[in-house]
């Protein structure tokens, strides 16, 4: 059975994704950091790895694209998760009993507003979502609650005070999956990648490397700049492309491997997004 | 006197920041979040804003980005600080004495590896980094820690047991000066802006826009794609461009105008970059 590495524990947003990725067939190792989930992956710990990356409303994670890109991970796929963020805690407990809330700070950032009826509650940041809700029957704290998914309230037995309560009820968050290796994925399956390459800042160098993309009918769904920090002037640039017929990227790629520095690709996968 | 909100106490980067750029001459409304920064600009209990916008390292502040954008405060200018990041408690405390220390979570993502030799030390978010050297010189904390500036230290009477600790040694923030008001600025000193818009998601449409910019002689200094949360597949884009010539620049803007849908200016500004 594949051992994956997640961060956070059941109930989490990453235990989520792995279930409905790998349709409950693995075994699980709980990382309470990224740091730490990358670390189980080199040292051959688990074998497959879960890992946010970008979020609707935060943005991207970019420590999560240094930690894939410096220790050389393989993207091999990717997943949207609708995130459900709900309010809970101990059986019997009232919203008026409840004093502190705990939870990710993105989680905490998506229902800040639903908190402005409740003055009278601490929001309160924490490492994981579903980790707080297993503290809170663990320890069996009251006053306290979690944000977290419905499984959580579920694994950990804690009741809903109220569902759904994130700000933006469209928020998405998009996991990858990756592995240190590269996977065999066949070519027909593949419509969509993760590229890094580096430009000078010199006028117009990423527009004639996006005419490529756009002559080569890639489609951009993703890009971002990030100043090189020991290089002044340079810039990284992570972009995502989908694509129809794999031919028509691999005639991309030959021609980015030229015009663009360190052209480096992190990952060739299938689309995500339904 | 000008009235300057700031995220965080005295000895903070937002401080220091706000006294390089407007030379001491203000009086400081110290706000504990951004949310509150941007609540003391709209009602007026100050004037001016000191904003964190990207570090080289995390990357861009996504939900700042918002708080500028859905409030339509504009960006008059803008600041680069090179961030040094220090170790500190009171006065005779020694790295063996410490257990716990807190800071801004970008603070502690700087200076981890540095506390890998020290895993008896416990790393904890706290909502700012000079903020926990003041309540640990207030409430005479023993054993605790903070990571934050030289003035913080001299501010608050602790002693740096480490300086410098953060690991990437180049690392800076970039600060952004915000009102609620555009400000006059004389068109010969402005050569930098901060643009906004939207665009479908069609291949090549991004490329255009960029080739416009090109053609009209404007760098392209950071560009970032988020997706409309509410609207799928139409993107929003956030591009920095810096120019030597502003009529070149008012060009450029009239075709953006026709080009893309919803262009907005965040503002127009003098490059902080030297």
């Amino acid at each position: 059975m594949k051992i994956i590495a997640i961060q956070g524990v059941e109930g989490s947003n990453h235990h989520i994704v792995a279930n409905t990725f790998f349709k409950h067939n693995f075994t699980l190792d709980k990382c309470m950091s990224f740091d730490a989930l990358v670390d189980s992956l080199l040292t051959r710990k688990s074998e497959i790895g879960v890992m946010a990356l970008e979020n609707s409303i935060a943005g991207s994670i970019i420590p999560n694209y240094a930690l894939i890109d410096s220790n050389n991970l393989h993207i091999i796929g990717e997943h949207y998760l609708k995130i459900s963020m709900n309010f809970m805690a101990l059986k019997g407990q009232k919203i008026e009993n409840i004093t502190e809330v705990y939870s990710h700070p993105m989680a905490l950032l998506q229902c800040k507003n639903y908190f402005k009826q409740y003055p009278h509650i601490k929001l309160i940041e924490d490492k994981d979502t579903a980790e707080v809700a297993e503290r809170i029957q663990k320890n069996q704290l009251k006053g306290i609650a979690a944000l977290a998914s419905k499984q959580a309230a579920e694994i950990f037995d804690l009741e809903i005070l109220a569902a759904d309560i994130q700000t933006i009820q469209n928020n998405a968050t998009r996991f990858v999956i990756v592995q240190t290796s590269n996977s065999v994925i066949s070519k027909e399956e593949i419509n969509k990648a993760s590229l890094k390459f580096e430009l000078d800042h010199k006028r117009g160098s990423l527009a004639a490397v996006l005419n490529v993309l756009s002559d080569c009918k890639l489609n951009l769904t993703k890009i971002q700049s990030l100043p090189r920090i020991e290089t002044p002037w340079k810039y990284s640039f992570f972009v995502d492309v989908t694509f129809d017929a794999y031919d028509n990227y691999d005639k991309a790629k030959s021609i980015m491997q030229i015009m663009a520095e360190d052209f480096k690709i992190l990952g060739e996968y299938k689309n995500g997004r339904i």
